[in-house]
């Protein structure tokens, strides 16, 4: 590892001035004024890819573009790698809580405080980074290398199934690496095996027409929050924490004996949240969830206001797992919550597109043991193998468009903050990030260390 | 009535532009920011009755301003009227749902619309301008005048009482008319003879220290919006609308016979909300409520962030009916809420001050009787007496420092808007207010039609 060791010195300062600037762009891609910033971004990186050597082409999907940038050199006899990351970012309310700006990023010791610090910016440089300086260094890549990187993970990926679809031929690959998982704890890295599905919906309460005076119509009028919390609340059962939806359960596909033998599902911290029944890791792993991830409704300001509102709404997401079809699930949830309005209100969901399936690799693949190998070199320690609560819903249609077998690496830690203030990625792991991706690429090529 | 509606058409030019300049003061009594505002009101309309031969006292409260401005000329041996209104008014928000803006008054057709335009500006307004048009008129007044308008009766009138308690030898009156309330119909005037108390709270659930990321922590961490969906939810039963927090409904005096048989109970339409057990004027009327008047939690912008929140808020408020003592149902409200809070999560419930007493004023006094002849005359048609739903928390407090019987008036109607966008109150309206307040006068002096 020596020699990557100091490759990476010789690049350090630049990588990590051009990792800022990346920071800089306030790609929200979730928010309609900020799509010329997410534009921005793109063209930013791919000139980047570009100035590096990469063949670059940038899909104009309907959405927010993505960068597709390649460097074959190595021979058709050498395996192919599809690396997936994406260069959007969650907003960044509640701003107030920031202690520094969320898109000047700000040097805190060793740890570079900003939106998209670790997601997926973070995780997303040092592997550009990783891939620059090798081609720098050598003129060309140990293995081939495609890279994707999108501006729509934060909002489901709607535009980008149609360009896999589309263009199929040019992503085929041995092998994909999705760069946007983390570690099993700050000492011990980790190949992720598994991440859930998701489906995202707006659910919207509707009473009368205009609001109404708590006093002259309080005892009459149906409010439309009481109406809001008593169908969200009959979703879940207190007790238990089980979620109520008939349906809501089936198709769940168990792990196998092998699987559970090799995946770490030690045990976390109690949690007091999800289902009783469960321990914590598999409650994360191997459980799907339905969580209301906002609510509004009536005077929220200061002070007080006597109001009966016209309507309350919420925002709420399922996480799913092998084998949950998204489109089952929120019919049987939208079914569920619409018909439970109460008489004087009306109860829409909107089920929104861009949903994923949960993804499960292989533990014995060629990918997950060369990452794992790179990872217990560098860290000297023996990695896990995971399951991931989050959700990169592209994975499977990424892994059927290329025909590759996939995987989920990464150096993020609990502790990152990701989709919260003050997100944040330390200056250690870009750089082990940066060792990895480049000692991955030496063992899918066979090189011993 | 016709030398008083002579009197009117002499002075309605000056008394609908000073009426429109008096809209025009954004006097939101909730809103730390408009405090400048509210003054700017209160010194405005003090001027205005100075200007109009009252003595004027401006009570320097701890919060808002209140005028206080009599007329005593009429003579010991006639009786006094203490008439009650605010010049403070609701906040606007919605504020994109105004057709226009909520302080610049418009007039659409025969109708203003503005914020405060009937709430209380409108009625307030009606009544400053029969006092100040008969005392230009004859010198003086039929009987002696005292009227107290204060600028905190949207936020429970917090500073006033201890006022109403060092001026209660000013206040002494033989009647209290408040004139805040509203018509049975449009074509049916009303006295009102009883109002509900209120309380309001707001409700503060806390869960991690930051925001979480739903995908890595659903399952585990326990939502805060979860949590306070549930104890919300556990304070109503959802089939019989009755609320289930113990001793909420302890204390309640039931009308007597007496009373059932002249209050106005006549059914109103069917109404989904409140108790199903009553009919709808019953439990708009003698019933309290609990309401949810605000709730905010996690991400509500524009777009979709997989957040599980730190925290989420409600505000709630109780309307209240004799002889419930608000501390009582208060302590009790934030016993339940607080022991409701599930493993993972902390409750705090903050009641606000500022709470008030349910009120019921007798049928018989001489005050009900006489505006109930003036509205007699004035419309030539039966009114009624009603018991509203709304709260005018200082009223019990005035009743007491003045020792005067009270009752409550007024021209509102249901579709008037009040506390919602596009709030609005008819010209003719305004007219008849200001007639049945002239006439009303010389009724309690003795004077026939």
């Amino acid at each position: 590892m020596d020699h990557l060791k100091r490759l990476y010195e010789s690049v350090k300062e630049e990588a990590l001035n051009d990792y800022l600037k990346f920071l800089s762009f306030p790609s929200i891609s979730s928010d309609l004024n900020h799509v010329a910033d997410v534009k921005a971004c793109c063209n930013w990186l791919s000139e980047w890819l570009r100035r590096k050597g990469f063949d670059v082409e940038v899909w104009e999907t309907e959405g927010h573009p993505a960068i597709f940038a390649t460097c074959l050199k190595a021979g058709e006899e050498k395996p192919t790698l599809l690396l997936y990351g994406h260069y959007d970012v969650q907003p960044v309310d509640p701003l107030e809580e920031w202690a520094s700006p969320p898109f000047t990023p700000t040097l805190n010791g060793e740890t570079i405080v900003a939106r998209g610090a670790q997601d997926n910016k973070g995780q997303c440089f040092y592997t550009v980074s990783a891939l620059a300086a090798l081609l720098k260094e050598n003129g060309s890549l140990p293995i081939n290398i495609k890279l994707l990187v999108e501006g729509e993970e934060e909002i489901g990926s709607p535009s980008l199934p149609a360009w896999l679809e589309k263009k199929k031929k040019a992503l085929q690959a041995d092998y994909v690496a999705v760069v946007d998982v983390g570690m099993k704890d700050a000492k011990t890295p980790a190949v992720t095996l598994g991440a859930r599905g998701i489906l995202t919906m707006d659910i919207h309460v509707r009473g009368t027409e205009g609001d109404l005076h708590s006093g002259s119509h309080g005892g009459l009028a149906y409010n439309p929050i009481h109406a809001l919390i008593q169908i969200l609340d009959a979703a879940r059962d207190k007790k238990s924490g089980k979620i109520l939806i008939p349906g809501f359960y089936d198709d769940i596909r168990p792990l196998t004996p092998s699987e559970r033998s090799q995946v770490d599902l030690s045990a976390r911290e109690e949690a007091p949240g999800g289902e009783k029944e469960f321990p914590p890791a598999e409650r994360v792993g191997l459980r799907p969830t339905f969580e209301v991830n906002g609510i509004l409704g009536g005077y929220t300001g200061s002070g007080f206001k006597t109001v009966i509102p016209a309507k309350a709404s919420a925002k709420a997401s399922c996480r799913l797992v092998p084998d949950q079809d998204p489109q089952k699930v929120g019919a049987a949830v939208k079914a569920f919550l619409e018909a439970k309005a109460p008489e004087g209100v009306t109860v829409k969901v909107d089920l929104h597109p861009g949903t994923g399936r949960a993804v499960r690799a292989h533990a014995d693949s060629k990918i997950a043991q060369a990452f794992k190998q790179a990872y217990r070199e560098l860290f000297d320690v023996e990695p896990a193998f995971l399951l991931e609560g989050g959700s990169i819903p592209i994975t499977t249609k990424l892994a059927e468009a290329s025909g590759g077998e996939p995987v989920f690496v990464g150096l993020g830690l609990a502790d990152d903050r990701i989709h919260a203030p003050n997100e944040r990625f330390s200056l250690d792991r870009f750089r082990n990030g940066f060792l990895s991706i480049a000692r991955t690429l030496e063992i899918l090529d066979g090189q011993t260390p």
